[in-house]
């Protein structure tokens, strides 16, 4: 099995699953299961079927895909993995509102096509029939002790996940956020998530706490190489292939990393910090930004962060190997360089 | 014990475990978990210790209460009672924002203070912190095949939380709204987790099925008493009682059950729904509005249905009572009671 043919097995598993849980139950409620849909890629902004972008679906395959090299049933394990990708897309659906996006995935959000009352709420049922997907794992034959070790892993990171957001909106309104504040706000905005994947995976498959600690090690320091890569494609992304504006981040004035390393650099930071605290910036004012963090080269220091992230992750990886199926564990080393090196 | 006493005992037990899982794990995180705390009454709108309004704390009373009267150990539903308060907390945070109301209980609404995109966000996490609540019952001895059991009913309740206030909203646009239209969306909005507190509170005292089902259509019948008699406040009750404007049911044009029946009468009803079909209304209004509910006499046909669910919640009761202890059995007979005759 290659990695397209672990993603061609697994994934119709989780959005079969996943589709079972965001069905309609009456006709009354359709277009508060329709709005979810939408999110999901299944739907258009008519209600209307359709094939939409819909996400890597990453957390699931990490969930599934370890499941599997750590020797467990991977089918034990696709409640869990729609409940984390059902998780993900409930946090995207309220981030939107929070950041007042207006687009995700290359078509309007939810909030901007419902509102921001139906969206919140089509956010909550997201999150509660995320529980819900969690349950269904007793069908599935996951032990009641198992699955509540999965469940207190997956309500943490629920917490973790607010906290991070909330750290992130707090940054909004500082010029000096230090790389330590970004690493305590997105190990918990997007690492959380990240490493309890593969963690609940390892748990479903009942491997000893050592290979458990290393997979979810191993999810961390993914999370992380995969936020700095998102970092860059931020302001450095090709806006064909992100789906979002070229340099976003930027005109939004959020701090990421690049943007953190620049505001503390000596040479160019005073001016920076000078314009961040100013209003807002204009695709005209890009030019000019770019070419100060060129001055700073903090394109290249994030770059030198990613490669670091993933020899952590390879490491944390190899200290699972003796334990795993070999075939599927080299699986996991290919997903992880493939995200590092991704365009989008 | 009378109904004061089993106050007394009860919640500072469920006080005291809410603020364990709501204190801020670090400093960097105070202003996050200070916003859920300053919702609960806890602090002042500078995040300063207060002892604000704290709501009813209906919920966790009726789950010990059942819980003790059904032969259990009350202290072992107090995760269970903190989670469920927390839940109905949380769902107050977002309706708030879902609904732009800028005071409950005498105080600014959490979005008023603090912004909407914060707002959402710590309901997020009390919303988790609600489910961590559920998962500390392990340490209080609860079998875990008993707990995976309660997480059912309490994530489908969940779910029904979010379909009730869909529903709910979509009256807003609507001048048809039919009486069971309105019965659907409140037996999911309110009627939900008012049946499922008494419900978790059997299951964990380990009852027969017949006994659980009794307690929860006691619940239910009891919700829907609840709910009326906020309706009728909602029009004629006190503000100085009850925290907020007076009629401002009418103000709002929100569509209660009194509303639905004057809409639909014979005789007042075209008015009506003229009136409700055109501008805002002002206070100046209220007379005539006021006038036209009299003319249908919508007030004492809902006060009839308070009667009718207060007496199926007594039988509901009645159906429990041989499997249960006397003394604690007739408190929640009071309890009920207690609600239908309330002012605030």
């Amino acid at each position: 099995m290659d990695l397209s043919q672990a993603y061609a097995t697994y994934l119709p598993w989780v959005e079969a699953e996943m589709r079972e849980l965001l069905a309609s139950p009456e006709p009354a409620l359709a277009r508060h299961y329709g709005m979810m849909q939408y999110h999901m890629g299944w739907l258009n902004a008519d209600l209307q079927p359709a094939d939409a972008p819909a996400g890597k679906r990453l957390r699931p395959m990490l969930c599934l895909l370890t499941c599997a090299a750590a020797g467990g049933d991977p089918q034990q394990a696709v409640p869990a993995a729609a409940g984390l990708e059902l998780l993900h897309n409930f946090s995207l659906i309220h981030d939107d509102i929070e950041d007042y996006s207006p687009r995700r995935r290359h078509r309007p959000t939810v909030w901007t096509l419902f509102g921001i009352p139906q969206a919140l709420n089509a956010g909550d049922a997201m999150f509660s029939l995320a529980h819900l997907a969690f349950l269904r794992s007793v069908e599935r034959g996951v032990p009641a002790s198992t699955l509540l070790k999965v469940l207190r892993t997956f309500d943490e990171t629920c917490v973790a996940l607010t906290e991070g957001q909330f750290l992130d909106m707090t940054f909004e309104d500082r010029l000096d956020v230090s790389p330590a504040d970004y690493f305590r706000m997105i190990s918990r905005k997007t690492g959380a998530l990240l490493a309890a994947a593969p963690y609940i995976g390892a748990l479903i498959a009942n491997v000893t706490s050592e290979v458990m600690d290393a997979c979810r090690q191993f999810g961390a320091a993914l999370g992380l190489a995969f936020q700095l890569q998102d970092d860059l494609l931020g302001i450095w992304g090709d806006e064909d292939l992100t789906g979002k504006s070229a340099a976003g981040d930027i005109l939004s004035k959020k701090k990421t990393l690049p943007v953190i390393y620049a505001l503390e650099h000596d040479q160019v930071g005073p001016e920076l910090r000078r314009l961040y605290g100013g209003p807002p910036f204009t695709p005209a004012d890009l030019p000019y930004i770019l070419k100060l963090f060129e001055v700073a080269s903090v394109r290249s220091l994030v770059e030198m962060q990613v490669r670091q992230a993933t020899v952590r992750a390879h490491q944390a990886l190899a200290a699972a190997k003796p334990y795993a199926v070999p075939e599927l564990h080299a699986l996991l080393g290919e997903l992880l360089d493939s995200l590092v090196g991704r365009q989008a």
